[in-house]
């Protein structure tokens, strides 16, 4: 459908012009409804050659979902701060993205939340087809997630793949979490496994909340800051909790151009 | 299927009736399959008696949340406690039971989470069709209840019944944190709103984990509990947010420090 208009969808290896096309054909038709024949339309290969690559839907899906885990895990790379406390709020802040930052304009790689990238980022769909509507994109590809999430206790091998994202995601705020009791920003009394689920479950409960009830109204991360500055935060410890990239008048016009928009104002630089 | 052996059922009002097998058909088969067929099986009525009542199946699903939100706030009916800080802590347990309190006896009127009861209270399915299996309808029916969700952004219908939901949950919480602050058990500063999507965004997160990766470890309810005694709790206020159900005796039996992290140390107490 589009595809055959997308010389980088087209010109790819083939399994990763079918990523592609496996994005688009997810968030037009979600997860329930998806056949192989809307994945086809949505590529310029016929059927039968996406079937001799994947002999079923649940198996292109799994393909699609472990090129995602590589999409993602590229894609926050390293998460850069002065001190733990920053690069936590910053990863965070990369995972609810855009939802919690409705308001400000699209980063260079949306969309770009937990899971849902892996198309702009290859070249197999970097050419949106409905340019501008990146958010309803984002959305749409939540939604065809949650469908998958609740297929996890029917799809073992679905539940794998979502558990190495939570598992990646947890595995970093440990390790940022571990950073800080060691710098000394964070408390030495937090436990990092018991905050790391706390985050991975709080970013669940965002993107739940997206698709269910449409909620993206970023109100969840000024108490997620609270919790860090008051339950993590080591006393006396010279770090600002104070980033607040969606409703910060100033947020974009410091001079620091990429800086504030992306949750990259200097913690503790302006005070 | 079960329901020409279940009196109640068999005896209930016809919509009542029809309530329980649609419980019991969601458990069996999920949402996406479900058909009018199904729910006919798990009753005494035949499909064509159905259709007089609902002419589609999406019809007969709006009843049946229609119903839940009945059941549910009927059976959280008020939350009782000596204080605010109590009453929150005992909401969030009734919202995250059973996941979060794997290890504590079933209680009454289980499964009894956020939005899955409607059955045992009202009579129409009373008599679980797998005894002592609580635990697996229950999260049969969180695996349903997530489809549901996932269908939001289609089913406008659907979304207003889980908004209400969601309303009634966030209505309670704060009014119940207006209370501590008025009482003095919370702290002057906390914001109601905010506090109540934050608790909102934590329960759908643990329901949405415990469907897509089948995790009921409780361990957010350890952070819930240092959230709200370091966020929430008003300093010097007498209280104690030590409710811990479902841990008292094995869960830290090691007397090492992280006790406090368990949520057991007097929030005023030990300064």
């Amino acid at each position: 459908m589009t595809g055959t208009t997308d010389s980088a969808a087209a010109g790819g290896s083939t399994p990763e012009a079918i990523m592609g096309a496996t994005y688009r054909a997810l968030c037009e038709h979600g997860y329930a409804d998806l056949t192989m024949q809307d994945i086809a339309d949505e590529s310029d290969k016929s059927k039968a050659s996406l079937h001799y690559h994947f002999d079923t839907k649940e198996e292109l899906l799994l393909a699609f979902l472990d090129h995602l885990y590589d999409a993602f895990t590229d894609d926050v790379g390293t998460t850069d701060g002065d001190d733990a406390v920053e690069r936590l709020v910053r990863f965070v802040d990369e995972l609810l993205c855009p939802a919690e930052r409705t308001d400000e304009p699209r980063a260079e790689s949306s969309p770009d939340g937990p899971s849902d990238d892996g198309t702009d980022d290859d070249g197999t769909g970097g050419d949106d087809p409905n340019d501008g509507a990146g958010t309803d994109e984002f959305e749409e590809f939540q939604t065809a997630l949650l469908e998958i999430k609740a297929q996890g206790p029917y799809v073992e091998a679905y539940r794998e793949q979502l558990e190495r994202v939570d598992a990646f995601v947890r595995g970093r705020v440990r390790s940022i979490v571990a950073d800080g009791i060691e710098e000394g920003t964070i408390r030495a009394d937090v436990d990092p496994d018991d905050t790391a689920a706390f985050v991975a479950t709080l970013v669940d409960g965002v993107n739940t909340r997206r698709v269910a009830l449409g909620e993206t109204d970023g109100s969840v991360r000024n108490t997620f800051l609270a919790y860090v500055r008051e339950n993590l935060v080591a006393p006396g410890a010279d770090v600002a909790v104070d980033l607040d990239p969606g409703s910060d008048a100033d947020r974009d016009t410091d001079g620091d151009a990429t800086g504030a928009a992306d949750g990259r104002a200097a913690a503790g630089g302006d005070d």
